[in-house]
Formats: structure tokens, C-alpha cells, sequence
């Protein structure tokens, strides 16, 4: 019971001096604007004035904004002002084993067994590579290193979310996948999974099979990769359905710089890289449908299409110049054997069909019916699925069907926002009904709102964070201004439907004291046992 | 005889002043030009001097040339200048009954026993869309009128070329296409052939289905639309390999006036329309295949789209604004019961694979084979394969597989250019290996010939031709102004692979008295049975 208490005492603490930060001092300031002249005094000043004294605020790690830090006009990092601020230092507890998704000699047998299953399959491969004598195989010397980044990546994890903010395995695994030698290529399990088969009796469909592929390094790090289909300034075409847009490498990126940047944690680490399609793809898969994608594109530069549905069609088939093809690569999470996952519909799925309409678009009481159904009804869930349904706002992807979560954190873990690459398709235009769920429901958790409400000030811009963020990859600009702009426009929306739900509910209805409530006030079934 | 001798002498005249011309006067200028001051006197003057005097040259009809005239700068239409041109006035000998593709009673006979069936057809159909309440049926007054201009386009397809010069039905079937009533849409023979079935076991092939469509005009009229899926402005990416580019309902309008200009006359009429694919597509289709493609998109414009490979994908739809879509319409040959055609693989066919070359891609001795193959190795066929590729090489189009050819006319009948919508996809690109049949084979009809001369003079540049005609066009501008440079670009290239050709081997071997040697010098036995 100590640790609750420890940390109910941090949390009260942290949004009592966002309160006075941002009720008590813009009050302060204007009064202090009617009676006397203005003395100069920064905002970052006053936010740690605010801040109570005696508190110990962990200090933002260096390595953390290590690989994005750049020198703003006023001569500071504005990302590094960012994750310095109070709202971004709110001390964690201490994770205990039961907290963490995973155990260390644990995830060190199951890697080890997965190196031994390797080894046993390049044996036999390089054998029947040696008899097919049409292969061009390369061959990477492989090392497993117990400290390898990927590794203390997925030790990391645990019931609060994907990293903690000064965990210095996330910068070092981005730079590992931008550099590191890619020593096998395959299909995704996704991929394999439908054997090529297409389901052509469904004229529409939340397909998976986008030419994403699983690519292995030589520490054996796992990242998907998706290659780049649009270039930068090209918007989705106004008659496309959102399940049929195509994947954009520049959003799985970008999706990545902006969950971090809200301090979610719920998105696994992504960097862009330039890859070589010939000799770190197609020379290294062992695969032979993998192999029989690739050709010569008339330009004479090497292209590959997706298997199924475009067998017939390479016109939909991605090219390097001649070889080299952006592509994102998002980190692999732990095998579903070790750290199994499950997927859940989103209660408010789209539908994917050309003319049917689920509940949630004609039933403008829908929320009262979700709030009643098991797992909605208690703990976080719901407030997680709001988050969610902002941050998807913000990029613009209506494509959240389903979400995932580790079944060991059961019900009230984090949800997880894997696959954003639908979004940043059309910077014009702001897609109201993704926000259905705050705008429905009326919630949304405290520390959420006052972080964005945070990002919409001028000092903290949302636009600035992401553009100061994004310059860290190697493929920057990941987006146009354009697009960086739209954000600060769709920011400015979630707090107007906050405001608006505010007027009509009053504060208490709408902005729950989440973290609080959840593990020591109103704690559920979960929560309670853990902190016995 | 008698008409044999009459179109020698025709022929020859017209020869002789083509080369008074283009030979003759030149010089005469360029020596009156060295020794005294010049007296103006326009070219076309000139050209009617050097007509011998006392021949019956038909002058062209304002009608056909009514539908394209326009004022240009000078005051007068350059197209018309052209069309009454000496070589664009060679008479043609009065066409035989036997020289004709239709009979007019057969024709009627077999028209008759179509309306009859459509009257069947739609009695049946429409006791069946009653009962099915959900149908929105249009019903359109059907009328047979025996002077409809595309039965008298049927009437008037020859030996020597789909329509005569000045055949007043080819101007009123292009303005009966572009705005006559469409009574049913249909998917076209080829695409009912394939039952929606899609041979995925070939990777690539010449596929065929493409969204095309037929219409039925309520005088029963039939033309295939294509409709429009790339702007103007867009070019084939480069590593698009031909036969997976888009089909350009531009090209097809643009290959039909190229066709005319060449005065070629292979070409089957095309008009562009604004098609409501709503209410002239959807609601008047009896087709449940076809209904089944119709969607509304998010933008809540009317799309549709292909059956076969595209079953699962609507990004690669179509979709009107709202309902209203571009397309070409391109009028219909007689039935294949009454004027059967056949179609005859291209001696310089490509390898529809990524990585196969055909032997006329590797062999420059290639030509000499061909020459010694039945149906090359006498008579026209070889110079109109020729002349085919002179014409796709003009419009950049390297998708011609296959030519077609009505089997009445024999082997010496024409070559018809169908399908002509993978032309013009790249203005900047000049594919030198469309022109292999001439560069390989050096040799030129001489027609073809002085009338490629003829259009890379300033006064009948082809660019001013074609944008002069395309301007008749509903759907102007049909090709931008790169496209329309691009092809006297191309010309020039045209006459400098003859002027290559005459060089090595001389004029005799490479420019062929075409006409003349055909019917008259060494015509082939089903030239000689035809004139005795």
C-alpha cells in the first residue's frame, strides 16, 4: 500500500501545479496585466515555480531527446523544453516483476531457442542453396548480444505502456534500425497466414496484405517494413474509401514522433530508412514467393509487387531508383508465444462496406449502451479508447478497426496503436467522426487534456514538437507543413469538444482524475489484487 | 480494265505533282530566291499549279471537314488546306459492288432480325424488372431509321479504307455519338467472353478488360466507351511496362483524327462525350453484373468498377463528378456473323513478360525472314504493317499485339487499327523500337510517304493539323500541346529513318509505287482476280 500512497501523493501533487499552471496563473497574469506594469518572467519559469518544492521529479534523459534535439530560433530545443515539463515528468512507480510484460531469463530462453531454430534452418537452406545454383544468396554473420537494443526493448515493457520515457534502449533501437545489416527478408505472418488466397467474395475488406514485409538484422532485431507508395505532397483521392487507401510509410513514422510526443507510449518504436530492395531484400529472403515478385521495371529499376490480389498486376508495384526505396521500419514486439495479445473490434468500427452504417453513426446515444457492456463499464478502458480515438484524430486515420492489448495485463492494460499507416492522407480536411467517442461520451482522462492543452500553447506547439521530433529520422521531412499544420487546427477541435462537453456536463462529468481513480479510488477488480 | 488503266494514270498523276511539289519547286525557289526579288504567292497556290490541268480531282467535302473548321490566323482553316490538297485528292475508282464489306439488303436483313430480338429481349426484361421493385428502370423510345449514319458508315467500308474521304456519314456518326440518347449499357463481347473469370496463373498478359463498356443508341447505334482514368496532363511512370499502362480515352480520340490527317482511314470513328454514368450507365443497364460494380464513394460521386481482377479494389475504380465522366466512344464495326474480321498476331509483337525478348528485338536480319513468310511475301501487307507502325510510333503506342483484318477483302485487305488507348502516355519519350518494321525492313509505301513530307512542312505542320482537329471534339483540348510537339518530333524522326534507309539502299528499294504496283504493276492473284 506504500507505493499507492507514494504515488497518489505524486500524482495529486503533479496535477495540482498543472492546475495552478494553467487555471491559477493565467489568472494571476492577467490580473497582474490590469493593475501594474508587466515584468518579464518565461512560462518555463513559472511552470517550475509552480512546480511544488520537496517533489522529485525525475529529469528527462538526455538520450531520450538525444536523437532529436535541434537548436530552435530562440536557441533552445523546444522538444527538449517539452519532455522537461512537469506534465511530462509525473514520476511512474517503481514497476514490480508482476508489472512487466516480461522476465528476463524468460525472454532469454525463448531467444535463445529462436537463435537455435535459425542456425538449424540456414544449415539446411545454404545446402539447398549450393544445389540451386540460380540463387544468389548473401550471407550475414549473426550475434546475439544480451544487451542488444530490441532485447532491453521488450524488457522494458510493462503495464503503463510500450518505454518509459527515459528508457535509453528506444533512441538506440531507432538508430539500430536505420543501420543496422538486414540479414533475412520475408513475409509477414499476416502474410503467410493467407497463402496467397484472396477472399474475392468480399467486394471490401480491411485487408492487410500491402506489400509490408519482416525484415531480420544481424543482432536478430525484427521490424516490418512498409515501402513508400505515395511521395510526400500526394493526398488520398477524394472517392477512396478509407479502407482501401494505401499505407504510408511517412504516417507509421510520424505516428510514432506524435504518441511519444503525447506521452502515450502505445505505439512500438518506427524509423525510416533508405534500403537497398536488392541486395537487403530480395538477396537475402529465402523465399521463393517472395523472390518471384521482384523484377526489372522497364526504367531498369528493381520493383516488387504485393502477392495476392495484384498477382496479375504490376502496376501497383513498388520500384527502388534503381535499388533504393524509403520504407518504415516499426519495431517488432515479442512473439506472440512469450507475450500473447489479443485483438478486440473497436466499438466504434466503421463499416466496411460501401452503404451500411454502424450504430455509433445514427445512434447519438450510443455511448450510454458501450458504458454498460463489459469491458467498458469499469476502469480505463473506455477513457483508453477516447485517447486512441484522439490520437487518430490528429493524424487523420479512420482505418481503427480493431485494437490490440497483452492478455498478462488483462483488461485494464494499455491499449496498443499498432498500424497508423492510414493516416496523414488529406491534410484538408478534419474527419469529425473519428473524434465520436469523446464527443459521445463526454470523457476524457485528466492527464490527457492537460497535455494537450499544453501542446496548444505557443510555446509547446504541437506542430513545432513534431517538426523539432521528425527531424531526427533519417527520411525527414516525414511530412509536408501542411500536414504539420493540420495538427495544430485538429488540436484545437478536441479541446472545443472538450469545452463544449464541459458547458453542457460540468468538469466533473467530463475530465476523470484518471490515473488516480483508477488505481486508488476507484480501482478495479485488476487493480486492486496488483496492489495487495 | 478500263478503271485499272483510269487509276494508274490518276495515280501516276498524282505522283508526278507531288513531286513537282516537293522536288521541283523547291529549287525553282531557291533560284528565284538566289537571282531576283520575290513576288509572293501562297504555297497552296503553288500546289494547285502544279496540278496538270484537266484532271478530276474530287474536292473535299464540307462536310467532312465542317465538324473540325476553324479560323486560324492567317484567316483560313489549315486542315481544310490540307484535305484539299492534290495527294489528300487522289481519286479513288468507283467502288465495285463486290469491293464493298456490306451489301445494303444484307445489312437491312440482318438489322432487322437484331431490332427484332431486342424487342424480345426488352418485353421479357421488362415483365421481369417489374416484378423486382428495386430496379430503377429508364426505358428509351427505340427508332431504326435505314439512313442512320452508322448504317451508312457500315455501307460505306470498302477494300481500300473503313470510310471514304468525303462520306458525310463519318462527321454525322461522330456528332450522333456525342450526344444521341443511350438506350442500354452492356459489358462488351470480350468481357462477357471471360465470364469474370481472371487467368492469375499468368502474371502478365494483354488483358483486355478495362472498364470499357458498350452502348446502345436508341436508333441502335453501337460505340465502346472508354472511360477517362488519368488527367491530361499525367504520363505513364516510368517503370510501367506497356501492357499494364492505363487505357487513355484520349488516345483513342486523338488516334482516330491521326488516323484521318495520315489519311490512313483504318481507324473506326471516336468522339469524346460527358457521360452521366448514372443515368445513362446504371439506370439503363439490364445487367446484374454490371449493376453490381455501381458504388457511391465517400465523396458521394457515382464510381464503378471492373469485374475481374479488381473485384476486391475500389481504389482503382472510376467516378464521375457526380455523375458525369469524360470518355471516348468509339463507333462499332459490323457484327462479326455478318463481317467477320480476323485477328492476326504482329510479326514485331513484344514479349508480354518482365524479362523475354522476341526474336525482331535481337535479330536486325529479322525482316528478311518476314519477308519470306505467307502473308508478307507479297502484295501490301508488309508496307501496311509498316505503315502501322509509323502510326503507333506517332503516338507512342507499344501495345499492338495484334492487327485485325475483314476476311472478305482477302490478305490484301486493309489493316484495322483498333484499340489504339495506350497511346500517348509519354510526350518526352520517343520508343524508336515502335519503328522497327521500317528501320529494319527500309521500306515505305510512297503515299505514306509524300504525305509524311507534306505534314512536316510549316504550312500542314501535323501539330497544327491535329490540334485543329481535335478541336471539334466535345472533350477538347483531347491532347496537351507536349503530345501534340511530341509527335512532329516524331515525324521528323519518321522521315529520318527513310532518309537512312534511301542512303544505304537506294530510292527504288526503299519507297514502293504502292498503289500502283499493287493493282496495276504485281498485284497479287487476289488483285488480278478482282480486276479481270
Amino acid at each position: 500500500m506504500r507505493r499507492d500512497r507514494l504515488l497518489l501523493a505524486t500524482t495529486l501533487t503533479a496535477i495540482l501545479s498543472a492546475d495552478l499552471y494553467f487555471i491559477l496563473l493565467p489568472k494571476l497574469r492577467n490580473i497582474r496585466r490590469r493593475s501594474e506594469p508587466l515584468c518579464s518572467c518565461g512560462s518555463n519559469n513559472l511552470s517550475r515555480d509552480a512546480t511544488p518544492p520537496g517533489l522529485n521529479w525525475t529529469s528527462v534523459s538526455p538520450q531520450l531527446v538525444g536523437l532529436t534535439r535541434r537548436e530552435t530560433k530562440d536557441g533552445g530545443s523546444k522538444l527538449e523544453k517539452l519532455f522537461s515539463h512537469p506534465l511530462y515528468n509525473i514520476q511512474t512507480p517503481a514497476v514490480g516483476p508482476e508489472e512487466k510484460l516480461l522476465q528476463e531469463e524468460q525472454l532469454s530462453e525463448y531467444v535463445k531457442k529462436k537463435v537455435t531454430r535459425w542456425e538449424r534452418h540456414m544449415k539446411l537452406y545454404s545446402e539447398a542453396a549450393v544445389a540451386l545454383s540460380n540463387i544468389t544468396l548473401i550471407q550475414h554473420k549473426m550475434t546475439l548480444d544480451p544487451k542488444a537494443s530490441w532485447l532491453r526493448f521488450h524488457l522494458g515493457i510493462n503495464r503503463y505502456a510500450l518505454y518509459s520515457r527515459d528508457d535509453p534502449a528506444v533512441p538506440q533501437l531507432l538508430r539500430d534500425m536505420q543501420r543496422m545489416t538486414i540479414a533475412n527478408a520475408d513475409y509477414t505472418q499476416d502474410e503467410k497466414a493467407l497463402k496467397g488466397a484472396c477472399d474475392c467474395s468480399q467486394v471490401v475488406k480491411p485487408s492487410g496484405h500491402h506489400l509490408k514485409l519482416a525484415l531480420k538484422m544481424t543482432n536478430y532485431a525484427k521490424a516490418m517494413f512498409k515501402p513508400m507508395r505515395q511521395q510526400r505532397h500526394e493526398e488520398t483521392p477524394e472517392d477512396f474509401f478509407y479502407f482501401v487507401d494505401f499505407q504510408r510509410h511517412n504516417a507509421e513514422i510520424a505516428a510514432f514522433h506524435l504518441d511519444r510526443i503525447l506521452d502515450f507510449r502505445r505505439v512500438p518504436p518506427v524509423a525510416g530508412r533508405l534500403v537497398n530492395i536488392t541486395g537487403e531484400v530480395l538477396e537475402v529472403t529465402h523465399t521463393e514467393d517472395l523472390r518471384a515478385v521482384f523484377f526489372t521495371s522497364p526504367a531498369n529499376n528493381t520493383c516488387f509487387f504485393a502477392k495476392c490480389l495484384y498477382v496479375c498486376k504490376t502496376e501497383y508495384a513498388v520500384c527502388g531508383t534503381p535499388d533504393l526505396l524509403e520504407g518504415s521500419l516499426s519495431a517488432y514486439l515479442p512473439g506472440l508465444t512469450i507475450a500473447p495479445r489479443i485483438s478486440i473490434p473497436n466499438p466504434w468500427i466503421r463499416s466496411y462496406s460501401f452503404t451500411g452504417r454502424e450504430e455509433w453513426e445514427v445512434n447519438p446515444f450510443y455511448c450510454d449502451s458501450v458504458k454498460q457492456m463489459y469491458p467498458y463499464n469499469s476502469g480505463n478502458r473506455l477513457l483508453n479508447i477516447i485517447d486512441m480515438s484522439i490520437f487518430d484524430f490528429l493524424t487523420g486515420n479512420m482505418d481503427r478497426h480493431h485494437y490490440e492489448i497483452f492478455t498478462k495485463f488483462g483488461d485494464e492494460g494499455f491499449l496498443l496503436h499498432l498500424d497508423n499507416a492510414r493516416g496523414f492522407g488529406r491534410h484538408a480536411q478534419d474527419v469529425m467522426s473519428i473524434l465520436a467517442p469523446l464527443t459521445q461520451c463526454c470523457m476524457i482522462k485528466r492527464s490527457t487534456l492537460l497535455r494537450l492543452q499544453l501542446l496548444a500553447q505557443p510555446a509547446f506547439r504541437l506542430s513545432d514538437m513534431m517538426r523539432e521530433s521528425l527531424q531526427g529520422d533519417p527520411l525527414w521531412p516525414i511530412l509536408t507543413e501542411p500536414h504539420l499544420q493540420a495538427m495544430d487546427r485538429r488540436l484545437h477541435k478536441v479541446l472545443k469538444a472538450v469545452r463544449q462537453c464541459v458547458r453542457r456536463l460540468g468538469e466533473d462529468e467530463v475530465i476523470i482524475k484518471d490515473f488516480v481513480k483508477s488505481t486508488a479510488e476507484s480501482g478495479t477488480s485488476t487493480e486492486r489484487k496488483k496492489s495487495r
